[in-house]
């Protein structure tokens, strides 16, 4: 196996297939791409990162196929991460996503990256926020993570984007009270699709009304793939909220937020590897109800 | 104020002034409730906790009124910890929910306390497993927890559980698509609520189709809260599989998370604390491309 630390030129140089290998590394978690990875970090840092969230069957992945077109019309590479639920069972993508994506494959300045989400210790599909630094700094201009539902682990893939896009459609009974439920206050640009339905206008009205309880204004696009319209207007909404002050005091959040993730990431390194040992013996203390989860915790972190 | 620790004598003897005022200081995450915490997991551990978890609109928080309702006639004590979405503009629970809920309490046996998620560093409801140890210290037989969703973070609390039950209703569209995406896994027990309705007959059969991938057999129990139906059964495949061999490895598994969970919490309260000293100075050397989060980590943890 070549070193995951020589394919890093070739990365930086936008080769896909140091792109591809690396990517699959990261996803692997790897601990040998590791010193590769913090490299890719330290080049990264150009690219607009736009997450893209909403709840299954709200037309996102149709949606995301056309904006990368509409993207891609204003000559900029564009990389997609797409972080789609599996199941022990099925242990794989939503099918119908990915043929909806081909559309926009065969294009070499389309690069789409398909990462699933761990159900085990952990949650937040690994890798995803190293897939955005591979894409950043292999040359992509706009990298969107898409995300599907409201859990708090997509939430946090959106809070890893400069610009958070939440897609809601008409029709879906839950949808708004998803919405209120939890992902209303992360979104930067809000997106109703199907607005070719009928009932589209109450969706818009609705979700506009719930807005107006907010301080600051979020632009709501009505937007329609059978007629091709609000794309455009999606892409200026997103040039927009780039060119706003918003994304500097961004950038340090989302930095916030992946240093306390790696940490966490570290910390759960370390229960695996002292799985055996130390950890074997905290664990049988707490079985025997003589010591509490928090205090073995203390422990095993070294502070008491 | 009294300290926490003079409130254990009181939980421990089931006084619900006590409880109430340690679970308040539980949720608030105050650092003075932690001996008194780590107390009561030493005293905790005979009861029979039970995950409760499906989409909004499946008729879960009626569910649950009828089950411990069916429960409290079999002479046990039951509690009830409702973790319910609260975005930052609306602060709180469904009220809803609180609503029907209403019919089971004013008998002294019941205990039902909401708690809020928490949308900002964290996710996971803070406390819920502490709420559950202080029930169970304060002789509750049976608890409750009751999660909305299907995100990681209600597959989290729902593994905290001995025994987890899945609530789907006919007529929700994506209900069977989200279960699908990643909640089917973790059941014990599926509910299929509102049986009365006419379309209930296929959601029981999409259901049994997609379990019959597994090599498990889960119970699908079909209720209705109208007609007054198929909760004794619930009730009784509860206690079916509390009787199972599963329980003790439940056990251990809650234990492992717990610890886990622990020491991510550690790792949070210390990132909080040296928020303005080593902290920030590992995070303008990030800002700055210098080092990425994963060394900046590690060096945060002391490892390099």
């Amino acid at each position: 196996m070549i070193p995951s630390l020589d394919l890093v030129p070739g990365v930086l140089a936008g080769e896909l297939h140091a792109v591809a290998r690396l990517l699959t590394r990261a996803e692997a978690g790897l601990p040998e791409c590791r010193p590769a990875l913090d490299k890719i970090f330290q080049h990264a840092g150009r690219a607009h990162i736009v997450g893209i969230t909403g709840v299954p069957g709200s037309g996102k992945s149709t949606l995301v196929a056309k904006l990368v077109a509409a993207i891609r019309q204003t000559g900029k590479r564009v990389a997609v991460v797409a972080v789609d639920p599996s199941s022990p069972f099925s242990g794989g993508a939503i099918l119908g996503d990915r043929i909806r994506m081909g559309e926009v494959t065969g294009d070499p300045g389309v690069f789409i990256r398909s990462m699933a989400t761990r159900g085990a210790l952990g949650g937040l599909a690994h890798g995803t926020l190293e897939a955005v630094d591979i894409f950043d700094a292999a040359g992509y201009e706009v990298v969107l993570i898409e995300t599907v539902g409201v859990g708090q682990d997509e939430v946090d893939v959106a809070r890893a984007a400069h610009t958070t896009v939440v897609v809601s459609a008409p029709g879906l009974g839950d949808d708004i009270q998803a919405i209120k439920a939890g992902i209303l206050e992360i979104a930067d640009i809000h997106v109703v699709s199907k607005c070719d339905r009928s009932d589209a206008d109450r969706t818009v009205a609705d979700l506009k009304n719930m807005l107006g309880m907010g301080v600051v204004r979020v632009p709501v696009i009505a937007t329609s793939a059978a007629r091709g319209e609000g794309v455009a207007e999606l892409v200026a909404a997103i040039e927009q909220h780039r060119s706003s002050g918003d994304i500097e005091k961004r950038r340090r959040l989302i930095n916030e937020r992946r240093l306390l993730k790696a940490g966490e990431e570290i910390l759960r390194e370390r229960f695996v590897q002292q799985r055996d040992g130390r950890v074997e013996e905290l664990l049988e203390q707490i079985q025997a109800r003589k010591l509490s989860p928090h205090a073995a915790a203390k422990r095993l972190l070294g502070e008491a």
